[in-house]
């Protein structure tokens, strides 16, 4: 059994699957297109329009990603001349801060973040909203042109005119029935309906429900556990005695906690595929199409909410509920919640997104499908190796067969996974695109080589599949468009309640003395009067350098000396109405740009629609012609008996119908 | 010449025309459903689908109108209970009211705005903002059905497999392109293409866009001058000497304005429809299907703009430019800006709203269309008579023929004007459903009617039009389609910004003492020194019974007392938040439940979708089976010809191809 080892380079490819591994199946081959009609004859239409649809992703993403880097230039080069981020560094003392813990945590100067305040900039800039209305756009067209594409793939690939196969019901879905069947015998009940009724699905539905719920909660609790991993480790870091340790609390807790979140992510991942098929039987559809339809469902709201919440969390919850001084919010006893880096939370989702995105690119698409391939090969060979020493001895020295080679390889297991990774992707590049303008040239990278891994893995390391006829990608296609749909909300919230864009603008135009940004980080920050601080919570000797009276913090309140101290000011609500205000604005005129794309790229390419109807037209004149020298030859026939048969009297009938035939051609 | 009058009773039906008219052409039938199937028979599928069409939406009518008069009887009952409007009417001298009008106008008592604020009761309650929901679900419902009944239609109306057909230039455009020809044959030019380029067209879109930016200039001046006739004419009659003239300035105004509206509304309406014909005209649209959907949509946004611009402007713009006591907005010299009524703009923008609806559709549908095809008769029925009398006095005796009778009659001009009224009415029914929740009894009414008149004219009062084959309603669907869309933002801005809904709320549970409603009036109302008002316009020989310090107006802004006297104060931003947080909350919340609807509700019907399956396989076993009929009939001249033939050294020759026809069936 020697001859195993190197398998995938010994593989005797016959012709189409040499020519595909050569043209398409190797990184060598990454800057070609993609031979889809080679795909297509191997693999089947299915699969064809698979590495189609993957191949205009991929190609689409090339614009958004020059795009996305120009968008991340311009914050590089404006970094240096951004006011607010230069009045933090540059006026060092100006701003003493409230203690950001109880007790352990002293003042401290605005200044010290000076650094994180710059690096946010680079994502928190006015041309990230301009670069979030053409990643909307980008989605819309990118839908359109694949509309447009499967037409023409579907016109060439002779798919035009597939009907919807008379669907078989699953050997689940007939088993249910029957059951049912035996057992309305036996209860003697005379109605015999041969079908389940909702009365029968009801249980399923019901688990299935209570099942999708549970999960989602778990993934809740998930984000909440690592908030509170979050918290608790940074209260436990900041009173160690470490000096060090100390002052890289914020970093060591964010990063451990997102490499948390990410094996929860990828755990949970693996879990919930299994839960969605195994919910999806519980249901019993009744065709296999269903049955996908319904599986993909679940098991994309699942992996959709465990993916997301953790950037949602960051997004638009992490440091909404802190309080203010003097009456901070705690969870369980004595823990603050988290508060946002002075930076602003942009930073923090930037970095959130960077590493799941990253992460789950590298170690789920890449390790897992090469990794766990390679070892559940390795596992088999062994175990094959095993059998085979003690059964056949004999035929010790026969070369292994292709057959054999052929049936070593991983058997197919459908193309949900491969779609499933795209899908949730595409939601990276799309959904928080105002935050990480970077996203579309990662998906790119990732997608170059994604191209050629699974081609490999279709060739080489799969058993063939069956070729399936497919129309088009299904509801693929619907969750993509309702990703697109989504963004558009996500990215206006994005924008305007996580970034500082808004509360930039409203500063410059309604409250700067003179046009200028400079003020700013004076105008976002409120007064705390030490003094009010609750007892117990001030700082344990703190060894700021000065006197403190006044403390900052980030919010707009009104002042200690104001009537209503500490209430919400009226800054805080007209940037809040201003928020809102762009939101409604940024949403409308995104789906009304959109909509306008929509309609003005037709669906059906002219070339494709005017060949269609040529075809059609062709198609009709032919079989009159060739019915009209059948009917001919038929009337031919009958003249001649005729003729022949003038004065016998009996020949062999030729039915009358046939003689309508003639009259049809006669007239 | 005598036969003519009463023509349409006397016409002679044929058989299909007076069963129609039985059965569906008149006012005694209005109960019945329609005989699509005879309408389509005798009309052609263009006219089945309108009346179809027609008939759904009618049907629909029936529970919107249901839920619609709901609402308002919930208004009714609850009027006696709203303790805002209870509060202004009791406490009779609480709210001294800033005078309306410079020098002539004197401070007022707020209870004296009792009856209005009762009324505005009415239509500003929550359960508007429950209808205008369930309007927005029921126009997308509308939609999902009226593409099930296309698709039913189109089954049974053998219209699915119809082809758009070749279409041929229309004569306008191939008589440009003859030009171009000549032209450039003239200048000895080489390049003869046989089309019309962009830059060809380049004039036409030029006076196309200038004209229709024009136009919709237009209709903003009229509106405006509407606006200022208001203004200017409040004034004057405010300084009248006349006790009754200046209690009844606003009724008298705002009746006169709308009935001036609703005038130049019903003539721009004509004008545009000659615009919108003359301009598509100057675009040489290519074929007859482009001429018309150009047509159609110039139409629709110019009638569109000139029907909706005063009510827009009542809605989202009248009395949000007042400025504040003792710094008004001025218009011209000395003309203040209008302000709504004290029961708030919604009273107003439903007074308009239902003149505008009402007085249209009497006007332009019933009268317009009732009364100027007749006086067309008339006048043609004239200059014949007196042409008659001098030619034939010979043939006076003779009975006019039926010929002479259909000539008599009206040339049919097209669906378009019965599709716009209708659109048009669906937008009054959709769009500003929450502030007039009696629009769609109103429309149900009217339609009733409109049906049978439709209906009526068709059969007794046009010559027959051509039946046209068609497969679906075409660009109307999308009007329609973007109307329901637009509704759905519109209807969040007049609940949140017109109405008083969101200021209630806020108040109920952020400022109230004690939960309920009491003290909302107050709260709404600022204070004013009316020692800061600027010289010359305090009211002359004030007759006001007390002494007058601080007056009331309806604004959120500072105290006089305050630092910030007059600025607008924190209320003013805090409700404003929640003005535009509930248009996000109720956009998106509709636009969610909308596609659900969409998703939930397949576009073909089950039974049409099984029923075409069916088909289509019948179709392919019965022509296999033709087919095969066919071959063995071939074959067995084949055959004969063979055994007969047998020694005979020449036959006639069959061509060999027919002989592959008969292995066919062998094998």
């Amino acid at each position: 059994a020697k001859g195993y080892k190197g398998k995938n380079r010994h593989i005797e490819f016959n012709g189409l699957e040499e020519l595909l591994y050569r043209e398409w199946a190797r990184y060598g081959a990454f800057y070609k297109y993609q031979p889809i009609d080679l795909i297509r004859k191997y693999f089947g239409e299915k699969i064809g329009l698979y590495f189609a649809w993957l191949g205009l992703y991929t190609e689409f993403l090339i614009p958004s990603s020059v795009v996305g880097i120009i968008v991340f230039l311009y914050g590089c080069i404006t970094m240096e001349s951004d006011i607010p981020s230069k009045e933090m560094c540059d006026q060092e003392k100006a701003f003493t801060m409230c203690p950001l813990c109880d007790k352990s945590c002293d003042y401290w100067n605005l200044s010290t973040a000076c650094a994180t305040a710059r690096a946010s900039h680079l994502f928190d800039n006015p041309a990230t909203v301009f670069f979030s209305i053409f990643m909307a756009l980008w989605a819309t067209m990118f839908l359109e042109q694949w509309k447009r594409l499967q037409m023409r793939l579907g016109y060439f690939w002779d798919l035009t005119g597939l009907e919807e196969e008379e669907e078989h019901p699953r050997p689940e879905y007939e088993t249910k029935v029957r059951q049912k069947k035996l057992k309305n015998e036996t209860n003697k009940k005379d109605n015999i309906d041969e079908k389940l009724t909702w009365r029968d699905r009801m249980p399923g539905y019901l688990v299935n429900v209570a099942s999708i719920l549970f999960m989602i909660t778990l993934t809740f609790s998930a984000v909440f556990g690592v908030t509170v991993y979050r918290i608790t480790t940074a209260a436990a870091l900041s009173i160690s005695k470490n000096e060090s340790t100390r002052s890289n609390v914020r970093v060591t807790v964010t990063a451990t906690a997102v490499i948390i979140n990410l094996v929860v992510i990828l755990i949970l991942d693996e879990i919930y595929g299994a839960v969605a098929k195994w919910l999806t039987e519980m249901e019993v559809p009744k065709t296999e199409k269903t049955f996908e339809e319904r599986l993909i469902l679940k098991a994309f709201l699942l992996k959709f909410v465990n993916s997301y919440a953790p950037i949602f969390y960051v997004a638009f919850f992490k440091g909404r509920f802190v309080g203010r001084p003097g009456s901070y919010v705690y969870v369980f006893d004595g823990y603050r919640m988290e508060e946002c880096a002075p930076g602003g939370c942009l930073m923090e989702l930037c970095i959130q997104l960077s590493i799941i995105m990253l992460g789950k690119q590298l170690i789920q698409n890449n390790l897992f499908e090469i990794g766990i391939p390679y070892l559940k090969m390795l596992f088999r060979k062994l175990k094959d190796e095993r059998t085979e020493k003690k059964e056949s001895d004999s035929n010790h020295s026969r070369h292994p067969q292709q057959w054999d080679l052929d049936y070593m390889l991983e058997p197919f297991t459908g193309l949900t996974p491969e779609y499933m990774e795209m899908i949730i992707q595409f939601g990276f590049v799309t959904l928080f695109v105002a935050s990480f303008p970077l996203a579309p040239v990662f998906a790119l990278l990732n997608n170059v080589i994604e191209v050629r891994l699974d081609a490999k893995k279709f060739v080489s390391e799969l058993r063939r599949p069956d070729t399936v006829r497919e129309k088009d990608i299904g509801i693929w296609y619907n969750i993509l468009s309702g990703i697109g749909k989504f963004s558009v909300i996500i990215n206006a919230f994005v924008i305007s309640v996580t970034s500082d864009f808004i509360p930039r603008l409203v500063y410059q135009y309604a409250y700067s003395q003179n046009g200028t940004m400079h003020g700013f980080i004076n105008h976002t920050l409120s007064y705390f009067n030490v003094s009010h601080l609750k007892p117990g919570t001030q700082p344990d000797n703190s060894q700021f350098e000065q006197e403190v009276v006044f403390c900052r913090y980030k919010d707009y309140r009104e002042p200690p000396w104001s009537p209503n101290q500490y209430e919400f000011s009226k800054q805080y609500w007209s940037v809040l109405s201003a928020r809102l205000a762009f939101v409604i604005l940024f949403q409308n005129l995104v789906m009304f740009l959109s909509a306008l794309v929509d309609w003005m790229i037709p669906d059906i390419p002219k070339d494709i629609s005017e060949q269609i109807k040529k075809e059609k037209s062709m198609l009709v004149d032919f079989f009159l012609k060739e019915e009209h020298e059948k009917l001919k030859l038929i009337e031919s026939f009958i003249m001649r008996d005729k003729h022949r048969n003038k004065g016998e009297t009996k020949g062999e009938a030729i039915p009358s119908q046939y003689y309508r035939y003639g009259a049809m051609v006669v007239t």
